[in-house]
This record gives structure tokens, sequence and C-alpha cells, in this order.
């Protein structure tokens, strides 16, 4: 395991629910296309409000990702 | 749009439920007095804890509000 | 001059020309309610992009004014 | 009040459920052994993702005590 | 007092004595029109120097207080 | 518009005119391939210096553009 | 000296007095449990305000200490 | 020179020997795919441990190189 | 592994040698009383000089460790 | 090149005009002093304010030059 | 005044008695060579203790001082 | 020991080697016109990269040295 190498990407992802599933929606978005996602640290947490409500929430990702098996991935 | 100036203020709000449900707590107490607030950013988030529990969760959160037609609220 | 006492606010000023005119449009504004204003800090610099050309900066200030002589300024 | 000495310490929680029960889950451990537990600051919030899903979130807590009445408990 | 929000406020007061005085003399002016401050932060720390002393002190400080009962004081 | 998914690169511009003109760069370069460039932040202005005179501007930015209707874009 | 190694841990002392009298609070309390405090780092400066006074100063300190000659201190 | 616009990506890198070894795989493998890298940042340096020995080191990089000649590789 | 709970303590270890031999150091010298060690990350790096020479390193450590089956560890 | 060595010198420029001009001016009171100037960066950008108008803009640079072939300008 | 070019050094001053005195320590110790020291600003406050006491306090400060009509101090 | 006064300066040091050597070829210039050189701090580590290799590193470091007998050194 000590010759893998992660990429990190910065996404973000938005809900009118809750911050949770901001997350999760970033992280759905991004699995899409990206394989083999690991992890995820939050940078910043946002939010629209409109008449005195909380619209959506707004969070800032960084998704870490394996590319051993996969470095044609890497590709920015 | 481009005129447009925003004036940010500083809010901790509270709630026994939820980090969503302190921060909906700031947002309504601060649209008693302002009206055109569009935005928040999470500042800091804490907490009280009694007996082993979680008591409440305070976040601190700036605040964005638009100063465009009232400019009597820049008022500090 | 060693008993006075300022105060900060944050601003967000923008502009389609310049950093250097989004900073006086949120002086300009701010300078309609507060009279003592001193010096202002850039916190962040953003803007918004359409088409592929700067639409306009964003910047936002902290803007530090004087309450020595109108204290009924503090008034938050 | 005044003489009171408070220690803090770092944790880190997770929960597959939320990053709230992240929170709970740090403070209930740290509880089975530091009685005067009185608040905590998030510090940092990560996840687990497995198949596009978050899987566990985990939240780096600071924890605050009082070691008023039982100085034993410094013991680092 | 799980519902209660604060509001935080950015000051510098300024001394000739020390740092304690400065962070009172900003405390004091504040209190001139805001009831209920509860706490503050120190943000930080500068000073004036003439002929080799230091001149004063300047201490730049978040003040944070409640507005509970007195939500005409949120008009910022 | 809450179920958006955004993606922030991190670009360096240079110019020898101005900080706007570095900016713009970045934006124009990143525009070539990327569609929906939405908003940048200022990371970091630096420069270079030849002669005691400023040669060029290097701004580095982080540039953010839905990844909505272009998903095959996430691609890293 | 090479071979030492030093542990650091986070205590809040408290005092109406000053900070310095904080400070010495803080190391006071830590002493009385631990033998080889050596250093300490302001990491925070805070405060509790009543009736407009300052009514005592909260110092959030790094204390270091070697663990050299006494590993059984370790034990977090 | 002064046209030239560069792109940052996020690399983590690990190594069972060094520092130096974490650095340089993750610039290996990100070579394989990029033409023009110029220089990187370490941002976090982390390791993981068994049975008290360091068993490997991760190195998180900031990575930058030209899309001057190149401009198909901005593709995020 | 969802329910687990970890903990986070700050160590300096140094060396004559490298940064890695004094990031074993530290390590080395926490295992002799914890067992659960499972990864580090770099806080500060460092070091004393004598004639010119760097004569040995400081790497302060943020040491992390399960405190799952050892609860009783969890005391500060 | 790789046994260069690079001093790094804070200054702040100031300017009636923009931003640019106050890093000329800085670099250029630098280099009459300091053959070797390469490059800058900006550490913190303010202003003055007098009558609702920016008077002069303040920049905050760190300076790098070469003390290759000029080790007596080491001198601090 | 819009021409002036300030230049920030760093000291550290110490002192057994206050930490305003280790402010003061280290202006008065600049001062023998330095002749216009304008501001300094506060940037780490750190400590030696002795047998549970502090024995003292160390204050990193930014010095600034003018270099406008003594141009030949630049010399780093 | 109480009343000594440090100063601290920034270099960068680079090496082809490692990072140690970085460090160390750092300070051995600055040792070459400073006498009393005593610690040093890590600010930042980046490197140069040719054709998929490590060329060279580059440390940058603030280096403290007392200035107690030896006060004409303090000349910016």
């Amino acid at each position: 395991m000590t010759d893998h190498v992660y990429r990190l990407i910065e996404v973000v992802g938005s809900s009118e629910t809750s911050i949770e599933d901001a997350i999760q929606s970033a992280v759905t978005k991004a699995s899409a296309t990206i394989r083999h996602i690991r992890w995820f640290e939050v940078i910043e947490t946002r939010g629209q409000v409109e008449n005195g409500k909380v619209h959506y929430y707004q969070v800032t990702l960084k998704i870490g990702f394996s590319i051993e098996d996969e470095h044609v991935h890497l590709q920015p």
C-alpha cells in the first residue's frame, strides 16, 4: 500500500436539506466519472438565504481518490 | 448588478437539535431587522456538553446582505 | 490620541473595471452613513465570470472608523 | 469562577449517520473517563467514501473540561 | 439558553499603559451603547512607537453580546 | 439550482500590465476548454522583478465552474 | 539533549487581574501533577465581561514538558 | 514568458523510506500523464504507524505545470 | 469501524540525523505507553544550530491512536 | 542553480494611484540598495481613507533576492 | 505621505516581568540602531517555565520603520 | 538570559539532495555573516522538477540569532 498515489480535487455540492446531503450530492456527482473515491474533507460550509430561510447549503469538499490502477485519470 | 455593495455581520446561533437548526436560528433572528440577507458562511462550530451529552450546538456565521436600496441600514 | 476607539465593519464592493474601483465603491457606500472612515484592509478578492470574461470584481474589505466623537454610532 | 482551569484534548469521533452523531460519539467515549466535560469545538470534518456513498463521517473535536476539583486528572 | 443568539462586533481599543487597559477601553466604549456584552476575544495586538518607547497599545477585539431581548439592536 | 455541483481548479495567470490582466489571462486560457466558468477567487499575488522593475505579475486563482450539464468534464 | 522528547498539552487559565496572571494560573495548576514543564505558547486570549467591565481573562496555552525521565507520564 | 498560464493539482505520494521519496513518488506518477511539470509545494506531511514504527510517509503536494503549448490538458 | 474513536496528542521528537529520525524518535517514545498508534501529522519543523551547523531537528507531531478497546487510556 | 540562497525581506509600499504602483514603489526603494531582487509576494493590501475617498494604498510585500555573489549583503 | 516606504523586521524580546516589558525590551534594542521605528505587531507570545513559575516571557514582534530619509538602512 | 533579544530573518536554501541539505545550505550561507545563529523554523518546502524528477528542493526558513553582544548587527 505504500506506493499508492492519490489525487485531491475540490468540488462544491449543494442541498436544500442538510449539510450531509450537500456532501453526498458532491460525492455522487464526482463518482459518475471517478472510480476510486476514498475520502473527503470539508473545506467550507456556506449557504443561500431567501426570505429569512436557509434556501440551500453549499459545502466545498476536497475529494481524494486513488490513481493506482487508473493512471489515465490523472490527466488534469 | 455590478455596483452592489454587501455588508457582512457575524452572528452566533444555537440549537439543541442540529447544526442546521443553529444556523437557521441565527438567520431567523437576523431577519427580524435586516431585510436583504443573501448568504451565510460558517466560521466556527462549537457546543456545550452536560452529563456527557451535547446540550446545544453553537454556530458562528458571517451573514451577508445587500445594502443597495436601504443604505440607511449601513449605519454600524 | 491614545484613548481612541475604532470599529471595524466588513463590506463587499464590486466593479466591472478594476480591484481599486471595487474598493472605492465599498468605501463610497459606507461613507454615506459613517463619518470618520480612516482605513481599510482587503480580506478577499473574488469575481464573476461570463463567457470567458471577468464580468466584475468583488472585494471584501474591513473598514475602520473612529467612534471617538460619535459614540451613538457604535450601536451595532 | 475566575480561578478555574480547563484542559483541552483532541478526539476524533465517527458515525455512519451524521456529523452531529459523530460529535456525540466522541463526547460519549470521552465522558467514560472524564467527569467535567463542558464544551467542544469542531476542528475538522472528514469522511470515508465507499462505492460513491459517504460511508461514515469523522469529526475532530477539541473537548474542554474543568480540572478544578479533580486535579489528579491533569496527569497527561 | 439554547435559543440565544449573539452578535460579534470588532473594535480596536488603545492605551498608553497596558494591553489589559486597551481591552477595557474598547469594552467601556462599546458598553456605552450595547447593554448585554458577554465576552471578548483578542484578534490582534499592535502598538505605536515614538522615540524608541511604546507610546500606546492597540488591541483589536471581537466583542460578543446577546441580542435576545433587544432585537432592535441587531440593526447593523 | 439547489442540486448544482461545481468544481474548483487552481490556475496561475501572468501579465506584464496589471493584476487584473493576469486574472483575465488565466480565465481566458481556462475558458478555451471549460465552458461554464462562473467565478474566481484570488489565492496569491506574486511577481517577478528585473532590474528594479516589476516584470510581470503572477496571480493564483481558484476558478469555479458548473459541472451540471457536462459531467464528462469532471474527469480530473 | 538531542534525544529529548517533549509533550504539549492545551490548558486554559483564568484571572481577574491580568493576562500574565491567567498564564501563571494555568502553569501552577499543571505543575501540581507534571514535573518537567519547560515552556508555554499563548494560543488564544479571551475574557468575560460583566456590566461593562472585564470580569476575568481566559488564556489558552500550549504547555510543553519533557518526558525524558518520566515516561510513565506520557500516558495520555 | 509573461503570458504563461500554469495549473496546480494536488497529489498525495507515499513511501516507506523518506519524505523526499514520497515527494518523488507523487511527481513520478503525475509525470506519466502530464508533460510540463515545473515545481511542487509541500502542503502536508503525514504518515502511518504500525507497531511503534513509521510504516510509510504520506506527503500532500501541489504540483504546478505549464499549459502553454498543451491547452488540451486544461480539461479538468 | 464506524464507531471508532481516536485521540490525538501532540509530541516533539528530536534527532541529530534527519527529520524522519526525529519523527521516529517521537513515535518510539509515545509507543512505550500507548498501544494503538495509527498515524501522525507533522505540525512544525524546527531545529537548533551550533557553530553554523544544524545540531538537531525538532519535529512537532500530532499522533493519533485508537481508544476503542483501551478506554482507560483516555484519562487525559 | 541548486546552491542558490535567497533572502526575503518585508517592505510596505504606498501609492495614491493603484495597488500595482504601490508594489513598484516598494520594489524601487528596495532596489536602491539591493542588487539582485528576483520576486515579490503580496502579504497584505490596506489603504487610508480621507473624506470617503481612498487616499492611498499600502501594500506589504515579501521581496526575495539572491545572496549568491554578494554575501556581504546578508548582514541583517 | 503617500510615497513612504516602510520595512518590517521580526524581533523577539523577553522579560521576567510582563508581556508589555518584553515588547519594550525588543523595541529598545531595535532602537539602538534603527532611527524611525513607528509601530509593532505581536506575532507570538511564549515563555519559559522553571519550577512551576513563569520565568520569563518571550514576545515575537514585527517592527515597522520608515526608510524614507535613511535609505542606506534598507541594506538587509 | 531574560534580557536577550533575538532577531529572525527569512532565508531560502536549496539542494539537489534532500530537505535537510537545503536547510543546512541556508544556515551555512547565513553563518558567513551572522555569528550567533541559534535556531531555525521551516516555513515552506517547495522544489523544482525537470523531466519528471525532483531537480532540487527549496526550503524557506526563519533563522533566529542573538543580538545581545553584537547590536551593530541589528542594522536591518
